[in-house]
Formats: structure tokens, sequence, C-alpha cells
């Protein structure tokens, strides 16, 4: 079965292919000729992997999936949320999101938080959604240099390094993305598709 | 499988079972034992769907089932889709409803609309999603007395008969919430689920 994964990241296909198996043929977006990209304009991660895939469907009567994820603060009620990768506002980094996440948090004792991944494949008549979370808390100040994002502020639970500081092969073990990826490879082998 | 359906309304919860078949065990929510339901404060009917069946599951941690629909009109971009029980506001009825959708589009002669149902169905690991449609147009006044809801002024695509002057068995068969039932009985009969 053919699937297109709607994303422009190189590294985000190989992991996604490396768990779902060779089952399926996952196809980039680039792949299935469509280069537009949908409006995230979702107040949800669910709604805009939703767009994302459907956006993609729609246009090429494929299988598609996409991802959106996110980091939550308790302090901050949920913040930054779908807003995680423009935290900083227009012409965000991920160093000015870092900065900014350090600054609201400021002198906050309750630094936990967690990163969310959602995914959804839509197909002709149904789609498929999973989500997983990695739990941890913010640092007072960066720590390592691996990564992207807000790795250098993220202590996982259960570790004493941020994700910047951890292996490669540690993180992605242990990643949001990664446990939604093995629902979704779940929910292929439950189901009985012939496409 | 036991599924529950979130739902207090014991019409619905018959036609949900005629369409699923026996292969599945269908309980109401007052069966479950859950009481409650969940705010539906989300910005789709997907997300309403979700919420709705997230809160169940979440509490009994059995399969669960719910819908959210709406009405959308395109001279109004779309409303008053998931305002649509509430359109006229606090204290909205079927009457005041109706009332204020024929008096926002007054003289307005793109009278095209469509209802839109979404059904969400959460389990363990991941979460169905379907929708279905019925295209028509909005009439300058009411017609008929069967049905609830908009149905005096909704004229299905390729009838010119009101909802509310349709037989029950006709409306039943070409119905948004029916066109998604028939996909989730489809997902669910690709779904190899041994619970």
């Amino acid at each position: 079965m053919k699937i297109v994964l709607a994303t422009k990241n190189k590294g985000k296909a190989a992991e996604f292919a490396s768990i779902l198996g060779d089952k399926f043929e996952l196809i980039t977006q680039a792949e299935s000729g469509i280069t537009e990209s949908a409006e995230e304009n979702g107040t949800t991660y669910a709604e805009n992997s939703r767009l994302k895939a459907k956006f993609i469907f729609e246009k090429t009567g494929l299988p598609t999936m996409a991802d959106d994820s996110g980091l939550e603060c308790d302090a901050l009620d949920g913040a930054p949320g779908v807003y995680t990768a423009r935290f900083a506002g227009e012409g965000a980094t991920d160093s000015t999101n870092i900065d900014k996440l350090l600054a609201v948090l400021d002198e906050e004792e309750n630094r936990k938080a967690r990163f969310v991944a959602h995914i959804t494949l839509v197909m002709e008549n149904y789609e498929i959604h999973c989500e997983g979370t990695l739990d941890g808390e913010i640092t007072r100040g960066r720590r390592g240099t691996n990564g992207f994002g807000y790795d250098p502020v993220f202590i996982p639970e259960g570790y004493d390094k941020t994700l910047a500081e951890l292996d490669d092969e540690v993180k992605n073990s242990i990643s949001h993305r990664r446990k939604a990826i093995e629902k979704m490879q779940k929910a292929l082998s439950d189901l009985n598709l012939n496409v």
C-alpha cells in the first residue's frame, strides 16, 4: 500500500518508514507531485495534522499521513501548544523561541512540561488518528548541542540530561513522535487493507 | 466487541445499531454508567466528536463513539457550523434558530447549504474518524412538520421537498449521519479487532 507522508523533512520520513515497516511504501510529499502545503490554522494538533494530510489526499487521492506536534507547559496552561514553532512570533527561530520560553517561565517553580505528537492518516472513507507524549521538565538554562527546537531545555522524565545532551538513538527511542508512529503501526496492522 | 455510543438520544442509538450490525454490542452512555458529558468547546465537528468520545473513553476504558453535526450555508461562510444548535443564542430552540437563519439569509440569492456529520471512535491506541454530508439549499420559509432542527427549511439536492416534508425512511436513507455511520461500518469491517 502506497502512503504519502506530508512532510518535507527527510529525517522524519526515514523515522516513519523504519517503524511502519515495508508492508507500506511511504512516499514523500515531493514524490507525490504536490509542492504547496495546507495552511496550519487549526487550534489543536489533531486538527492541524488532519488539515495537512487532507490537503494532499484531496489533490492526489492517495492515503496521506501527516503529523503535528508541540510543547505544553503546565505553568503556562499548555502554552506554547500549537504555537510551539512560532512562540517568539514572526520569524521565530529555535533560539528566540527558547529565549521566550525561559523568560516567561522565569522563576516559576512548576517546570513540568510535555511534548505531544499527533498523526492523522486520511483515506477515502475514514481517517486514523493517534497521539504520543513525552513527559518531562523545562530547565533554567540551555544544556547540550544535539537535536533542534526546545531540545536544549527539556529533560525527559527518568533522565537527568536534556534531549540535546542525549544520543539521537536514546532520544528517538523515547520521543513523542515515535510513540505516535508506533500506535499508527498498530492501527495499520489491525487493518485489513487491500490497497 | 462492546462500544459505548456517547449520546442520550435513543433514536440515534437505534440508527447506529441498525447500520453497524450485530458484530458490535452498542451500549448507551447511560448504560456505561457515565452521567456527565464533555464540554463541546471545539472549533470543528471533528474536534467536538473527539472530545465527547474521549471524555467517556477516559472514564470507562471502553471503545467509545460520538458524533457531531451541523449546517453550513455558503452565503454565510459556513455558518452556523459548530454553532448550529445554538445559533439563536442562549436558550435557542429549533424555532428561534430557524427564525434567525431565515433572517440572516434574508433576500440572499445563494441558498446553497449542507448538513455535515462527523463521527469519532476513540480506542486505546488510535481513533477512527469519518464524515458524511448532505448537500441542499435553504428555503425562504418553513415547509412540513416531520423531523426536527432545520428540517423544515432544508431541501436536499435532487428533491423538491424539505426534510420535514419527506418520510422518515427517505430522510434517514440520505442523511449526512447515515453516510458517516456507513463509513464507520466500513472502517470496522476493515479492522481485525479482537476485543
